[in-house]
């Protein structure tokens, strides 16, 4: 009668998230990601065609070698949103499990899209979308409820396994949201209803843990109201604009579009992954674009409309990818004078996007901005808030839950560290009830 | 024919910002401000007693000793807005002049009140008030006009002289905030007319002149809806509540009023400065607090109100003075246990106001929240934005204006620099057009 | 037959530090140590008069009364050098077990003077000296072995206990250099030998685990090149001269009073704490101070000697207390004008000791040193190594050791997971052979 | 009789640095650098075959176009040191000059390589020699001194111009070192002499103009006994060891040979500029390597030698390029296993090199040491120290020249200005004789 967590990976970095819940004899697990900032250091990496064991040795995608000695039979892979490094590796893992594949629609339709990318694996996974609110029966003794919540992401939930040793909690990655257009707001009231009927264990995100200047995280009406003011002038102007954000960050997306529909420059939404993420958000009835606006992903057809655009750059807003400074994206490839756009003096570039923290990602924002400059382009930088849960959304969180066990994760050892004395604050103690655990380690729970 | 611009003081430092500009045998002074971080240096600084030579030795007011070699008629003396580092020094220097002293309603307001708590020079000068948007002719060929402006204190103007040798824009200190509730917004149509007529010299601030990241600066909306998200929960909470803010800063003071007018707590606004500030700006029609507030100012008064708060702690909402920590102001008062309100475990704190940077302030910021978090308290401290234009607003200001010449004030050489840095950008040059005053230096211009 | 070791203090602070060690029914304590930056946060706290558990309750001392719980009897307690953080709570916590007090003859000269300013506690534990490379014999089946080592005070040793369950080694605080005067370099060879034999569990510091700039810490040798070429030019001139240092750091203080032996200035070293350690250094033997040397600590005979050094600057060297900036320390008493010697244009002023980093002392540190400069004095800040092992030095150690358990102690949260890192890096793993404990934690062995 | 600054390169960056001096109808060159950071920002820049215009126009090499409105014969073209930033552009901008290129003998052999790798001009003007504490005739009224100085290149030196108007002193780029193994110290007394014959105008490097830290630049002792330390360990391993450092550093590479040369491995000096420097530097007796030492710069030769040593790592010290983990560099290339060379566990890298700050640098040392530690070397990177004067060295100097003028030159506008504070100190006052160019600005001071 026992519950036992696995720390599969994740646990010693930001990325390549998966981790094993087992109860009694059966298997649940979350999440397959991939870790981007590894294919940096090797050179020759190509995802797509390479095989899995060797992404594990470089680090690429989680060790799951491990699951072979655990004994028990999997019932379902859940993940909680469509990000890479949540979903990046279903690819290369999921077919050596029996089981399905299970996350909300937009999620499931994102991995659909992996799944058809990958050139070295066969996956035949079943694939099952649950609405946020909802339930599924995983086996008798399991089932998985789909809490709403809020990320950066359409259609992240907090993911709650209801098993007969207790109540597992697996929050990666969220915020407490209560603006967004596109989301309602986190269901709070069956969270406490949860922390009521007594969770065993809350397996949790730490990515902004030890952030102790932003400790309660903006909601996105502040990038609103932020992005109305700084779009204001630049739509005005008789000059060529662009806005680089994160593509799979539609809730953004629709702020800029709906900014956007009251002036009268067309909209252009332009990359291979902004068409990925975009289109299927306004294919799935979540991105409502105004009539004014146009996705192009293609190589060709993005380059015919940039064509156009140089023609008449006061006629257009360009939404591009490229926000780090990615050589091959397209801001930095406008940039660098390899597209048929020219920046111009007088233009003005919205980055509404951090430096993701990452020596690589700073000098490549360094040489696009440089470049941009350089050219006689205006640079805004700052229209931004992030997608975690801050410090003290986090203790919200905790009294509302209400957990007998809480497992950091997501992060390094660091920020696991800094969550968990923020749990000793509320009365937790790490070593007793708060569970550090490396990559590959596994936590043993008596339930009831 | 000549205009001369002469630094007195602001341009080594931030703070004790003093400027004269000579229109052929005219001169008009403008602020006369302290600099409250010399205070910290010399232990036994007794400002309403000390004589100014003294002041000036220790560099805690202006060295306007020079204008004794200035050869000119002092026709006005001008305060743009009430902050210390602006007026904090007329007691101690408006009296060697024969000219009135000029600023807005609730700026001269701030200005009688110095002048009543000086106790070594007795000032005589007559004192004007001018609304914004409004002109007065201070000598045949000298008017002044009032822009109206945004910062954060209420009714900050941008100062205009419109001499016989051309336009001089003084525009210390300001941002370009559209949403403020008690102000309107700054008038651009002006300014833009201004800059069709011809500025022949700016001189401007540069407080965020070195702030790459923040490059323009968020409108007071901003705060205002990050204060409704940090406060719903603290004060639907059984818990004791306090927020401690600038006094001087009526707009943000406005929008606690407004978002805790919704709530069922009493709000109490203590501490002397709050007093000072909020009951003028009450008296005033500047500031509306809702029925269930209450201003308390002297000692007494505050002690019986916190006496009061202590006994049912989830009734009041604190509103207090100390957001830097300093020992003797209410907030760390009331943390060291030296009044009759006691933190109890559970308590929020909202602190919406930024580490002013300085040493001193780092060590009693981290003191009083040290402090209050040992006694239990919860701490909020991200909820403020700056009152000063950034990099962005600064280039928009240049292109409305195109001084022929800038003089950058308000800041250390390196501020100075940064915002000449940033005026090249714009075609100017440092040396040609942009020039750097140290203390006591002068600049000559020719006029037409 | 099991192996305890219980974190008393020091493992979530760097402060207090105390660890016990329970081998079968019998214990032994390592340090008792204070923790000085809580003192700043309550204001009132008289250490001399207080009572241990209010002493307790404001985290000044360790918590000691799990103490009560252990079911073992006391056979000693050890100190490995003779710093504040390691002996300061002896006169508190001593007196309540009935066991000697053992450590190197200077550190239990220290602790001897410790007990004799206690104002609130007798102590009457037996106090017995051990040399560096020697044994004692604590029971039938415990032996403590001093190993000569190396740090910021003389006489500092790792501590290793020889059991019935194996070897326990607590290395708390040390670094390895090879080229110090007064002390010879670190026992490698035994050191070595004790791994061959095979160590249960080392106890290590953890001070610079985090630091991955400064990877192995630089030998003493540094600071005497650097103090050469620094004091040589003041030595020379014609100007006041004042040397400020750790007084405890016997070895920094001899190669000044070397490098100025050569010089024609007379030396006086000066402050109470200075002659509180050089007095007792000098008086054993370790420290070898000049002809041309004297040092005063009382506050009459300072002051008579700085009225002396006032007169003719340029014929003496001071060295005094005050690095920090503290406010009461000598240095910036001279600052602030509060004794006989006056600060003149041209001084010159060397601090050989960092900033230790701690918002209060940057704050005071700021203050001195900017009322040093606005008296004319030069300021040389830069001459300090550190006295902790950095990540390569703990490495080599580990390699040396090769014990089969690790418990990273002295230090926050964060530095004992960075060293766990490091240890991982050395095939350890953190929560199987590396532990962290929280104070009030115990971990289990089982011996062979 | 007037004497003209004009600042060509190198007042707005570190890098292409070029000034000129007017005297009268005569005129003197100092330096013709590049700005190597400006080829990151365009990626098709071959600096070898591009014409002087387009590398003007990327900023890579200072615009001298300017020259032709002045009106003057250029008598000389003086390079105080060989390293890039000084010399690089010579053979871009020499040729349009009718003038000898003047030198010491280690520098000006570094301009004969330089001109005969230039692709596109040709090169003929003469080339001459001097030695430092040596004079020229440059004209009738202008001689040329080279001062004894150091840095981090050998035959460094201060740059005396002994005019009709007085003496100007070009001191870029030095260091106070006095304990350097090839050069001798730098000739205090002459620079003493000089002051009191009376300096018209001193132009000056401000490389560590805002470092606060590290006030007075260490000795090249200091990393000396640094290596030493750092190197016992390694060299008596059995495993690989590389040491990565300046390869026209070649005080620190004599250094790094004079320890190994105690030890029993053969040195190997591996890179193209490594044998460039240090194959000079050798020839003409600046450089002892030992016997056991050899260099080698043909791919085919490194390769070969590369080869021999991964047979045999523990016999071999490998010395070369790549501290900055520039990617085509020698040891980013070993790390990436793209030579014959293999990093395996255990295997000793240690980087004597700053990072020199740059965003570019950061991310390729994080690659670089990634890989490294990846492949399972330990890594040690504090063997530095700066070859520019620190803040109190300068003042130092000032002391000594007491020039009438300042121009701070070689680096950013907040270097420049960070130099004008420190001379303000000292009595000076920006704007009355420490003069701020910009590129392209002169400044004209009337002699005696």
């Amino acid at each position: 009668m026992t519950v036992e967590v696995i720390a599969i990976g994740g646990y010693e970095e930001v990325g390549k998230n998966m981790t094993a819940v087992k109860v009694n004899d059966e298997v649940i697990i979350f999440d397959m990601g991939i870790h981007l900032d590894r294919i940096n250091i090797h050179e020759d990496t190509d995802i797509d065609r390479m095989h899995s064991l060797d992404l594990i040795e470089r680090g690429v995608i989680p060790d799951d070698t491990l699951m072979k000695d655990v004994d028990g039979k999997v019932k379902g892979i859940i993940f909680t949103h469509g990000h890479l490094d949540h979903i990046g590796a279903v690819a290369k893992l999921a077919h050596r499990y029996d089981a399905p594949l299970i996350g909300t629609p937009f999620t499931t339709a994102l991995i659909e899209n992996t799944i058809k990318g990958e050139r070295k694996f066969k996956v035949h996974n079943p694939i099952k979308s649950l609405n946020p609110g909802s339930k599924i029966q995983l086996s008798k003794n399991i089932t998985l409820e789909f809490v709403q919540s809020t990320h950066s992401i359409p259609q992240a939930v907090i993911a709650v396994l209801h098993t007969s040793e207790g109540i597992i909690v697996y929050a990666l990655d969220f915020k407490f949201d209560n603006h967004q257009k596109i989301s309602p707001p986190p269901d709070y009231n069956r969270l406490k209803e949860l922390g009521r009927k007594g969770v065993l264990c809350l397996i949790v995100e730490t990515t902004n843990a030890q952030n102790y200047d932003q400790v309660k995280t903006y909601s996105e009406r502040v990038p609103r109201v932020i992005l109305e003011d700084l779009m204001k002038g630049p739509m005005e102007e008789d000059k060529g604009m662009i806005i680089t954000t994160f593509s799979s960050h539609v809730e953004r997306i629709q702020a800029i579009a709906d900014i956007a529909a009251k002036g009268n420059r067309e909209i252009l939404f332009l990359g291979r992954s902004m068409e990925r993420y975009c289109g299927l958000a306004e294919k799935m009835g979540l991105l409502h674009l105004p009539k004014n606006a146009n996705i192009y992903g293609h190589p060709k057809s993005v380059n015919k409309a940039l064509a156009k655009a140089d023609d008449h750059p006061e006629k257009y807003l360009l939404v591009t990818t490229g926000h780090q400074g990615e050589p091959d994206a397209l801001l930095p490839r406008i940039a660098g004078g390899r597209t048929p756009y020219n920046i111009k003096k007088g233009d003005n570039v919205i980055i509404s996007a951090p430096i993701i923290p990452n020596p690589t990602n700073a000098a490549n924002r360094h040489i696009l901005e440089t470049r941009l400059i350089t050219k006689g382009a205006r640079i805004y930088s700052n229209a931004h808030v992030s997608g975690h849960a801050g410090r003290e959304d986090h203790r919200e969180f905790l009294r509302m839950l209400k957990p007998k066990h809480i497992i950091p994760a997501h992060g390094e050892l660091s920020m696991l560290t800094a969550y968990g004395e923020l749990a000793e604050e509320e009365g937790y103690r790490i070593g007793k009830d708060v569970h550090i655990l490396r990559n590959a380690q596994a936590q043993v729970f008596n339930g009831e």
